[in-house]
């Protein structure tokens, strides 16, 4: 697009702003996972919405501190991070867009995502129409293994079952041999709640979950449970009619 | 106590930090709600647990820029309250406390926890002796309306029956007439999902929920539920071996 | 206080904030003393002024990074406790307050308190109705040795006499057996001017000063003095009519 | 890659760090424009220079602020892109490497590449194996009118005869009417020397330059002086063999 | 000197960085006067102190932005003073000085000053070799009017009787007339205690005190006494001889 | 100069802020010598252009991190040193002036004084009268060999024949023997294209280029040329007349 069309959009047309990382996925993965398939729903989705709605590119650079151990991990630093999102949120308020989706593939981003729409809420407190969202793609509701009973996995982990499995399907040729790989528990006894960890406190190879039986057809389930929930998510954005109360 | 009593003490010792909030709670009920409260369950755990555990006063000032519409409320600005609460934590780290817990009872301060205990456990990413969480006291997997069935509420509000019903408990003297508050339902399509909202977009009064029929009997149920949690979670805190793996 | 009693109250009511601090006050005083002392100093205040003023919960998170090397003591880093006397008294701008006053209770905020008056009012130097102030409750004029002739001290030092009377005052169980304690020597050659320290170049033990006959009847005499120059400054907050050139 | 393979590099590899933009490009070239042309530079240099050398994604977001009042740019704010561009090389001084290159495809970015370098290689100035480098493509020396005559332009300017050949060299389907392109001048009297401007001040459509006769012929010819100009940079990168003084 | 020189210095040599501010000093006063007077007092207690002590050029740019209201003024912004100040102080650390002096010119540093070597000093705590001051050329104790009986003043102003007797001292040439000035009051009813002002809340002309009756001969006086307090508080520098505590 | 003064003053005047810096200079030459240098040549401009133009006073402190390890150096952190140019502009801003340069004499000022413009007029985005604007003396054009041919060099060094030349002019009290100084390279393989540097990897003396043959009569050409482009620099600032666009 050039910026005439842009400029053409009307404002209330939602933007939806994927965002991943470039971070370690076990021996078994490359380190661009998470941004090759948070760019497999956005494609799917931003196909069935067509024109109603404004995909802006993936950033690929997201919140990876816990995995530097691991080389090859790339991270913006946690308040950089959070300065980031910031900022691609407020040029589409500066370009008038009134209605913005982060769409988060990475769990690392998951709470600087909720933090920072709760700050810039905040600092536009004085306009009425503004609709700022974050939400990861599989924390919306979507139950997998209820359509594919075959899941050994009923959450998602790193590099794991669910992550292989949709790999496998769009970009087989990027994953290592699954029998080397180990079933390695979440094992956080501080769940609910939240805990402050690094990612080799966890795991000494780099995934978590159980990858070896991952399949593609299990991939493409995935995509299509997901997928569903993102469209979803965003035909409420585009029915959305303001606030109940105005102040 | 003072201070040779406090360098008395074993560095495995959990350091528990009450963190709540002062800010609007409705026509119905005062400024200082979330602190009264979440200082009651902090009391209670304290008299379970006793001397095992450190418990740091209640920080009141909290992440509360939502309810700014209202006046009364006070509130660290969002990146203020992430400086706060690191502060809070390292204070301990550098007192050489190992395990620290931030207990929440405000909802807008659970994602700042969340991002604290995340950025703070990088920061010492070399130290593999170190558990640092955060958890909201209502949000530990107690389910007070399985216990109490004349809860009309499943999942807190603001200013609902469940806060004024802790309120009876023990500040009646400070509850309004509950027959002038109305029903205020939760309103937010966009859950699961994150939005960035203020307050007086999703109420005019300030208040969430159903507290007409709140009771002192119900409250003593949810201070017990939660108090329950918070003791649970504790323990294990205090039943940690350290890490699975250590790099 | 609800939040439509704030609402109602007249915006040239003054605002007074309590800060104080939780750190070592050597071995025979609690962390906790500065907060109970200035706690003491603005319920009495308060007692005598009734609603004409507005007081705000005290903050018993200080600057006191000097005692740090002391465990048990809490700080906020100092440029954070600047950011966080800036957001309370920015709360009470944004609630259309106008005369809002910082009373002190710790040495290590003092500075602070004066840097934070000073950045906000050019800040918000469009506006002429705006006045903020900061003051220690001790050094507003008070010379209580002229008073009670048995006080050793004629200044303020740290877990001394004066503040070791004054919690023989109001919490005689929490202060330690005084004849343990020593003569420690104020030794700063450089003053007046001022010298960046910590504490533990001034003192072994965490107190500064005379505290071997402190009294509760002493105690007394320092709250009521200091009380009364509290009182004073408030009433001139109340008496103000604002500035003499408007520019 | 998957990060043991990441790992098992040596230290001394060179990493090759390509940022670009999205930012307008006139109303006859994609917003994407810089991201796709910096791009097609590093894979031309990539395949000549092989596994010698370590490429990262590309970041497309760059500093673009002086476009903001085009839509559809997104830019981050001046401080945070030196901040992300710290992030992205600190990112690889953590895994070990030594040798770290900006290569730049946007003039917004030329002069924060710059101060990036400059900032970090103070920060480790202990480090005497280090060489941190930042270059824009365009502005190693090629000069590309003295191999094409037929080029108009002899320097880069904006959605140009330069850029616009390019893009019709690898995406022409993306280049819009060029007959309707007309010719804007620098108009920058204040050169050398900087100056702060926004587009909107020295261009009403966004391009400047003289974009009207572009050709893919042009357009392979600069693609292949400016990539044989990164080759060679990169080359001295790895002949480099440490300072002449240790210090 | 040069660098050389500066090396061989012993590194228990005082350095005193003189600090003052460009800002507006009423009608008859240049906006240079404080950093004119500070130079003066900084050169007199250069010459009796000789090589026994380091002095860096004087930093006129201060903290003044409550004179930004008239013309001419320069000012770092609050926080930035902060830094500024603190890179001086840190520039002497890293080349190992150890006994470091602010003198001061000008009342809106004095407490950005206090806030500098407070902060500095926690930073390098694990030192037990460092003496950071910071002090006010006026406010070291010196009576002028106990020396000189025709002074009118018995405390610094500004653009006052004090200041325009020292700079018809030095430079008469630059001062205006001084029949056409007022008698300004101080006229702050909150002293003691901190408020934040701005200059034209208190003067329409910009300055504060009685200059009519300055004189050349009332201002040597000031000179010298001032003169004297500095000399005498480095010569304390000089005579230091460690702390009583090293924890 | 008084604020009246000031305030007197078109706003179209230009603005002139020279900024150079305190740093090691090799063994012959002092640590003031670029400020001495840059004041020398605002000297000779402002001679020229007489009240056409306002000139501040010179700020002597820079961006000299890389020359940190020898000691003398001063030196603002890099980005404090960008919020210290923000600000010495700002200020003017603040004071109604629309066309503000900063003049520079410092090379590692030359990149912050670029980023800051870029920064100040993105800021100010929504003024078209606004004229901002940083340039270093040396690098304005001026080909000072092609004036004297004895010169040995053709671009600047530091504390070079081209320095020192300059020095010998107007303080040769200040330089010491030119016997000792040896030849030393630029030695950088890395331009076009920046490299982050120290200087201690560049030159064991301090010195980069060849003083030994440095001459009053030399540094008086070096100061005519630069003085000429400076002055041409600021007409041009005096005959803009706007923008082209307004957007």
């Amino acid at each position: 697009m050039n910026w005439p069309a842009v400029a053409a959009l009307p404002k209330s047309t939602p933007v939806v702003i994927p965002i991943a990382a470039l971070e370690q996925h076990g021996h078994h993965m490359p380190v661009f996972t998470d941004s090759l398939l948070m760019g497999e729903v956005a494609r799917r989705a931003e196909a069935e919405l067509k024109d109603k709605v404004l995909f802006t590119p993936l950033m690929w650079l997201g919140n990876s501190e816990h995995h530097m151990d691991f080389p090859g991990t790339m991270t913006a630093a946690p308040r950089v991070y959070l300065d980031l999102l910031t900022n691609l949120i407020e040029n589409m308020i500066a370009h008038g867009f009134q209605r913005i989706l982060l769409i988060n593939g990475h769990g690392g981003n998951h709470v600087p995502g909720q933090q920072v729409v709760f700050e810039l809420r905040q600092k536009y407190r004085q306009r009425n129409d503004l609709l700022l969202l974050s939400a990861t793609y599989w924390l919306l509701g979507g139950k997998p293994n209820e359509v594919d009973s075959s899941l050994e996995q009923n959450r998602m982990g790193h590099a794991c079952e669910w992550e292989t499995s949709m790999m496998l399907r769009i970009r087989p040729d990027l994953v290592g041999d699954l029998k080397q790989t180990a079933r390695v528990e979440w094992g956080n006894p501080f769940e609910p709640g939240s805990r402050g960890w690094i990612t080799k406190e966890r795991t000494p190879t780099g995934h978590i979950g159980y990858p070896t039986n991952a399949t593609a057809e299990k991939g493409e389930t995935l995509f299509r449970v997901f997928t569903a929930d993102v469209v979803s998510y965003i035909n409420r954005m585009l029915a959305w009619d303001g606030f109940s109360w105005s102040g």
